[in-house]
């Protein structure tokens, strides 16, 4: 593989500029006036794609974004991996909290900034630079390489599940491979083997038809923001616990396996608490830091809105209030059922004071994957290669509907191999990818494909 | 008097236009953008005011927007009346619900619609239409008149007192007349002796340095829109009653005449229910809606923003969350106590996962005012002659400041005499005035300037 690396190396600057020309792309996927940035991207990365000369490079179009595919065949009877990334990214609000302008990539410090870097352009981007890297110094891959880039990812994937079913053949392989979670540490490899589900809801709050002044009709009609104030606090309670019934009914309950592997990772709480600036660390009571990222769903509202909120002081009494909020799940926990019981706990709480409206955005189920797989293995095998040791098996409290998908519709095993860290602001301002990273994540790209093509004895 | 009556009939479309360009400048005193709107205004007026030919007239700066100030001198002997009003507006928006632009006054139905048309322009300047009748007819006023305009009175008045405290001289009157207030009912002329008070606050609640992603960090930090939600809900029960210890010690006994009294005024909730597009009236529990409104103190939340509040989903952690609120006090609740006392329980529901920062935006003491004062008699008089039947006197849910300064520092009666009506979206979208209740102001103001003059005995 020295070869490999030694491209890398020589083309890493190179390579630092094109993944900059890719975040520059803001590629929000929530947003419709950002639609054709979100294509003008997908464009992008055809041509770029292109130039790695595929069997078959094709844009798809969908009912909203389009979907990036490409093929490269390798030597007959090797596996066949699929690789899964996607392109679109989250808003970048609150602009005034960015310390560089989030579509403006910069370096700083060995890490380069902008919305995406680590979520997931920098991530599935270091798997385009591996495909590269061999091409240039072996001519062909050991084998057979799909790469599938979504452009929805980060509002619930809508149109990949249809195409997935639709497209069997085309995505046909031995195993997926996906680089969306995190590394447990900067220094420790990692294998993730469970991801979080995931039910989000907005919920709407009306009790007139119109604003009102608050003298003269305080104490007649009901207030929408502190009826929604009510729902939302009455769904969790002072332990953390989510207060609908039912909610726990289909909770694994750690094994003492999984808690004690869990206990011996190394953590630091107090170092997590003073890296987020919490006064003190909040969660569900009886279960480690660790175990209520991972192991244990949780209830968090992600924006509300209602009334004045300018500058200054305004008395009226607003008609409406709207939250979002979402649940994120955990085996075996399925979104739809938890969307019918917290729907059915708002009803009972609504007062008939209020006009309540809820809406499912979105749902994912959580994820559970074993560990000991002939592509995990090979997974493993590359990362020891390349960090020079073993690496740890976690899980994560993120979601990934499409990993769940792979597993029902393509029968197939998922690797999820992830080069970002949890502190590089994935979802927040000043969301960044460190370089280093991404050119290990390179390499090991490379590796992987090497170990998987050719087993466990292999030599390189 | 009826050379002034027809003389305001004569004029009347002029008056409209007039009370229209009054009503086209955006003085919006709580947005610091609109502060040349504000001046704008107050130049206006001192323009138009001098056009009457009073013995004096200025513009008094203060620390914010400028106060209006005029003196028509009556015959020696009569008695001198303060006419307070204000030329300050609430903000318009949400402006998507106007049908017209909120500062290009329009006609429809007889009423104008702009922002400010009740609340205050359209009320305060009858006076000063009533005072152009009355010298235009007559040559001379009846009594002396002087005319306080501010532009601070939906902030708080924060500079009003103490111009109050330094003018006493220049403010030295018999009675101050305020038409800032209700008609009852459109055919029923009303008087009203008492107004509830204000305690407003902001409060921001903060767990995070900055926004995180939930599915990392959800169940490790806690939320901010969770923990505002039990703040605020935490504030009232069930039976619609303020949970803040000690918040009703003060607050008097409706008496069962007063009870009575309101219990006999023409009353029917359902048709206030259906007028506010309430799904149910709501309130505090054991009291009539009238009592509701007038005698009884409320809580209500203005404003509420934290996090993502865009289109579509996001599924960030936010990092902040605030709420602006308020309660509505009456006699003897006390603006400062109320605000220590919510601001103690606040910091007692305060999480050790949050900090919570709690900002008093403005106060103001309840007033109650003897219905028994010869200026009150003598606006009672005007009423009957103008409308054709005698006042109802009541009580108001909304909060004029100035009144408890005037009462404290200038040691006279008040009277609150106004014509506005409470569906005329004050506060709200839509706002307006009834062009008909302009004109009986006028009328009824230059009345009261006679029977005032003349006292209890004299023949029109």
């Amino acid at each position: 593989m020295s070869a490999i690396g030694s491209y890398i190396e020589q083309h890493r600057q190179r390579f630092v500029e094109e993944l900059a020309d890719l975040l520059r792309f803001p590629s929000i996927s929530t947003d419709p006036a950002h639609a054709s940035d979100v294509r003008r991207c997908a464009e992008w990365l055809l041509e770029h794609l292109s130039s790695l000369a595929p069997q078959r490079v094709e844009l798809f179009p969908t009912a909203g974004h389009p979907i990036v595919y490409a093929v490269w065949e390798g030597p007959a009877g090797t596996p066949t991996v699929l690789i899964y990334g996607h392109y679109d990214v989250q808003p970048a609000d609150p602009l005034e909290l960015w310390d560089s302008p989030p579509f403006e990539p910069t370096v700083r410090d060995g890490r380069i900034y902008a919305r995406g870097a680590t979520d997931n352009k920098g991530q599935f981007f270091a798997h385009v630079k591996a495909i590269e890297a061999v091409l240039r110094t072996h001519k062909q891959l050991p084998l057979t390489l799909k790469l599938l880039l979504e452009g929805e990812e980060e509002i619930g994937s809508p149109n990949l599940r249809p195409f997935i079913e639709q497209h069997r053949d085309l995505l046909a392989c031995d195993a997926v491979l996906i680089s969306d979670t995190a590394l447990y540490r900067d220094d420790l490899p990692t294998l993730c083997y469970g991801l979080r589900g995931l039910c989000y809801l907005e919920v709407t709050v009306r009790t007139a038809a119109t604003d009102l002044h608050s003298g003269v009709f305080g104490g007649v009609v009901d207030n929408p923001i502190l009826v929604l104030a009510h729902l939302l606090d009455r769904l969790r309670d002072g332990y953390g616990r989510v207060t609908v019934p039912g909610f726990y009914d289909c909770v694994a309950d750690p094994s003492a396996e999984e808690r004690q592997r869990l206990a011996e990772l190394p953590f630091d709480a107090e170092e997590l608490r003073r890296h987020i600036g919490a006064p003190l660390l909040f969660g569900e009571v009886g279960y480690s830091v660790l175990e209520r990222r991972w192991l244990r769903p949780t209830f968090d509202v992600h924006g509300i809105v209602g009334g004045f909120t300018g500058s200054g002081a305004k008395t009226v009494l607003p008609a409406t209030a709207s939250a979002k909020l979402s649940f994120r799940l955990v085996p075996y926990q399925r979104a739809d059922d938890i969307a019918a019981a917290v729907t059915a706990t708002l009803r009972a709480l609504s007062p008939p004071t209020a006009s309540v409206e809820i809406r499912l955005l979105h749902g994912a189920d959580p994820v559970l994957i074993s560990p000991d797989t002939p592509p995990m293995r090979a997974a493993a095998r590359a990362l020891e290669r390349v960090f020079g040791r073993p690496p740890v098996f976690v899980r994560e409290g993120g979601t990934i509907p499409v990993v769940g998908w792979f597993t029902e519709l393509l029968h197939v095993p998922v690797v999820l191999m992830g080069f970002g860290l949890e502190t590089e602001g994935a979802h927040a301002p000043n969301e960044h990818f460190h370089l280093k990273n991404f050119i290990r994540a390179t390499l090991t790209s490379a590796t992987f494909f090497h170990e998987y093509a050719h087993g466990e004895g292999a030599i390189s």
